[in-house]
């Protein structure tokens, strides 16, 4: 077996950035190679963007199951091992399924599904089928967040009591405020976006955050969201109280209308025995803060940094890593899964952390839809 | 009338923090000479402490009766006009009531009050007594702070639609972790302290923040208390939504167990046009952004900041202002205000910031204890 | 023609971290394919390397020379195209040479050759073959340096005035400071390393950046080396004054014992009417200073970024451009040359970006030399 | 004798910010009562500030011989102690002269005299009077400034191998851009504001930190001046190549035209174990960089700082010091020194800090006369 795994693309076609980064993450480590794959739902488009960026054609297919029909035939070792699912969000749940069920590993793009009931039916599949799945919250792939989740498993942060994450955006704006834009883009449209924007979106990359970190589980929440406009139905932004156990509890804070905010993901986590501070734009810089030591900023790719968090790490140190690399890391550890090698828990999210973001989302709505009560998890 | 204000010190003796940063602004800007006062409840000490600061003793009283019986017999021009009350929390609502009644500008520590029933009586003596009176929230001196406030007056955000502030501490870690501690000291007794603990002494400085910047006010509140353990009667950590009016939004978290934070005192103010987000700690650089220009750093002392701003700016810029700095501000803003001089509104934090502040902390109580539900603000 | 441009790659076996850098560049953009090359002068560690990446062995070759033999006997349109030289330093300046006689794009490492004479042969070479030909100063990759050459193009600073660069990194310590080590290190030994260690591998990247970004040429300059040791024969350690005319000058800081620093690249350039600040470890801030406005800070893919700037951005603003994407910036713009299709100056470093590399380094050793005395550059 | 000592003030009078910073920085401590002085040659002026700051005025004196006489006259215990010299530049040297030839301590503003034959004449005048004496190199009073020369000298950063030192402004740039007013204004004409503008005004500060912060001494320099103009006859930038000993070496910089720049006072030292680096306009954050280790943050305030330290530490961590509570600092020093209390080395910069400063600038002036050549310190 070659060690470049055969990978396929759904979706990601044209201009997409999505489709752009997940190729990039596939070539970075030198594990995939691009096999095929329905690039758009219109074949002559996906076989134009094929040729764009001169992939072969031939395996190229008119929709999903064609491809399955096609690879199924064709001598194990030369067949497409692994699909990345990059279509609309209503797509990702029957492709996934449809994937698994046929045998094929699956890497899916977030939200895993569109709602927990699908969440909780992909879980049962993934059971039966025995296969590799991913969902890519592809900033757990950053060499620091995976230095913090093995610190705190080592204990260096005491017990934890407090966790406090958000992520503020300010794109919408330019919708939201714009009455005829408003009523009638997608995004906003409950038919079409699911049952939240904000949360949905971006609110539940925070709250898996502080799950993968803290290797601890949200119990319950109250939350209240702003819809900023009465002839608006999706949340633009929100805030979730939450409660990790009885005495652990915290904050997340999520917002598309966080004005020139770009991608601000933060977390902060309180123990203790000391404390880490983390963001997105700054992915390179981890602070552990202390009430008795001089602040501590931990950089990727020294002697001193976890064996999670070097693996992650190409270059030596002082060379911003980027989105990039955040998600190639992602991906080699579904290659070291998929070929069956060992690898560290944590090295890519799982099918439950997408079982646990729709759970929280949806807990969320109810929260916000029943007057701001306490929601419990599963 | 000599330029220099005649003040009177209740409290802030021996190493007392508070009475320095007092006695500091009192100087900083030549507005007022320290006369007499009452530095400590042991009228020994007191007089002690007068010699240490070399201050002449025939002013320093045994109580504030005898400040007030002794001042109102000299004639007018030699007489203390203004008493800085810094005493301990319970003290500072019969103090100022009492000298307010008999006549003296206050400008009082905060809490104002222990609770807002005594927060409403002083307002109402102070209505009789028309005298100046300040609550000394000091982060409201700092110069970009009152730009802040300016140039969201003036309409630079746009319409405000999303608040968020945050003060966050660690040092009771120390107390709250270790059982023996947490059951005697007297910050932690309810009986001592008053109702709240993290609220009380310092969400109420970020409350304070939103409404100063914002010139809007907080409507109702939703709050969540952490008490840490079982034992515990006070909150040591909070997060408290709040609704400013229909479709504005905001958080206030507070914590005096985020480990390793100091005086982590910080807000953004999102507006339809641009935000704002500035910090305590770093407290010359204010951040205004935008969803469609560079980000902006404004410091003080230049031509295009405010007047308010440029008011309490006393250097060129580049050279750090500190935290005396803030303090000096309000002072000097006390100072005309007592000359009867003209001055800007947001120059000191009136008597009304103090009602409202116990306003948001029992409300913040209230709706912790019903189980974590919306309470109205008066 | 198909769109992916064949590429042959020259050393970069093993786990040369240069190696990873160039394929993750090329596979970026989807716009070249590994053909083959000679990863190793050991011909059966370069298969072994072609099969650990799973890149076709058949045109993994013995050496350059068989390479090139092969090569010329294929159709064009199945022709390596254009040769990456990763090879040690002493192999750039023959192996550029041959091919570029023989008809090949080349892609070569920094520092071009070893010294300025084999710079300007190549030089000559190069206007006879007419090739692409890019040394890879990735830097001048980043977004936001892009972005810098060109408003300073555009005449936001004004008449600049002012320079100030640096490169300080603190690796070598663990080398200089102990005398066994010190003496024995290939990198501090003048007959394997060249005339030059600290100025010629990271005080060149601080000239270059100075010359693209404010397109002026150095014209003399003087240098003070710092050998740490007597016994020590190369620079680790230097500061160089330059002159670009007559009233505009700057300075040049370089250290490999500046302890801590990682990757410490920087630069600062004055004019009459503004200026600006970038770091290497943040690249995707740049600051735009005023005596009169605020501070601006300019990041990536904003529609206020120049054309230039933007091409080489791939995702939306806040998302971490890393040096990887900078690398792939280069050679995407390699790519537009080869296929002859139209680019801005200055999306990849030219010879003549080599040429004055080493121009610049003989002169600081030179400088250095006769006691710290001024030297023109040609 | 009372605890305040008694301080006159010479110059600073009207709006001169120096002596708003000298009069704060006196009282902030409670250590001095201004008594009197001479705050402007204008008699009338004087007398008129005086009021204006509400200090008695039967101590401002026509000038400095009538305060000499008429203190001397007065009984010892009420006599002026000390006096700050804030005169023009030129005044500096015949004031501090007879000011100790008559028994009075002495605080003198930067530059202690306008060359350093004064220098050296002022410290002869010193060594017979045995009084105390006070030159304000500010800076030197930040509590991490401070906590970086103890850390040092106690070898935490091992053998010093490097320094940097830079301090760029921007504001000469609306004058010397301007032809009218770089001929016209007294700061640029060498008959009126001495041999050195840029230097001598702050390139001195950051010589005067290296040495501070260091224990060490430069040895030797090589200075290279800009003019700008043909026109104009006073450096506006330089930079400064330093030798402390054979293999210590360093750079100093220093702009008046780094268009942007407030007070960018900044230092880096790296030694074989670890490295500093500060600045100015965030003075409570101090770096300490290991080639080994991450990254630490030292702040004021904490139990792990030092003693010199903390002493300058008037609150709780987290609450920003300012420039004033760094000239605070410096006052504080003199004051113990006065009084003969003990104090540690370091509490504020002597004479000897005024005279290495003049020899540092007229070795500058004539290395870049003399073309650039290496000078020798005395």
């Amino acid at each position: 077996m070659p060690k470049r795994i055969k990978l396929g693309i759904l979706g990601g076609g044209g201009d997409s950035l999505i489709g752009v980064l997940h190729r990039v993450a596939a070539y970075i480590n030198d594990n995939y190679e691009i096999t095929g794959g329905v690039f758009n739902a219109n074949h002559e488009e996906s076989l134009a963007f094929a040729k764009e960026i001169d992939i072969p054609t031939n395996r190229i297919y008119a929709d999903l199951d064609a491809l399955i029909e096609a690879e199924l035939k064709l001598p194990e070792e030369e067949r497409i091992q692994v699909c990345s699912v990059l279509t609309p969000n209503f797509l990702h749940f029957p492709m996934a399924k449809k994937l698994l069920e046929n045998g094929f590993h699956v890497i899916c793009e977030k939200p895993m599904t569109t709602n927990y009931e699908e969440a909780k039916i992909l879980q049962e599949t993934l059971a039966k089928a025995k296969k590799v799945f991913a969902v890519t919250h592809t900033y757990t792939g950053y060499p620091m967040v995976r230095q913090m989740r093995e610190m705190i498993k080592a204990g260096e942060l005491g017990k934890i009591h407090k966790v406090d994450a958000r992520y503020y955006q300010g794109w919408i704006n330019g919708i939201i405020h714009d009455k005829e834009k408003r009523s009638t883009v997608w995004r906003l449209d409950p038919k079409k976006a699911g049952i939240s924007s904000c949360m949905g979106d971006i609110g539940v990359h925070a709250f898996n955050m502080i799950e993968f970190t803290t290797s601890l589980q949200v119990k319950s929440l109250l939350c209240d969201f702003n819809y900023l406009y009465d002839d608006n139905q999706m949340d633009v932004d929100g805030t979730v109280l939450i409660r990790m156990d009885k005495h652990v509890k915290g904050v997340i804070r999520s917002s598309q209308v966080a004005t020139g905010e770009e991608n601000g993901l933060a977390i902060a986590i309180y123990g203790d025995k000391a404390a880490f501070r983390w963001e997105q734009e700054n992915p390179n810089y981890l602070y552990k803060l202390s009430d008795t030591e001089p602040l501590q900023v931990y950089k990727p790719g020294h002697a001193y940094n976890s064996e999670l968090s070097l693996d992650g790490t190409k270059l030596p140190p002082g060379h911003p890593e980027g989105i990039f690399d955040a998600m190639a890391n992602i991906y080699l550890g579904v290659a070291k899964a998929i070929r069956g090698e060992a690898y560290n828990d944590g090295e890519f999210p799982t099918m439950l952390d997408g079982v646990r973001g729709l759970n929280f989302i949806e807990s969320t709505v109810e929260s916000n839809k029943q007057g701001n009560i306490w929601v419990d998890l599963d």
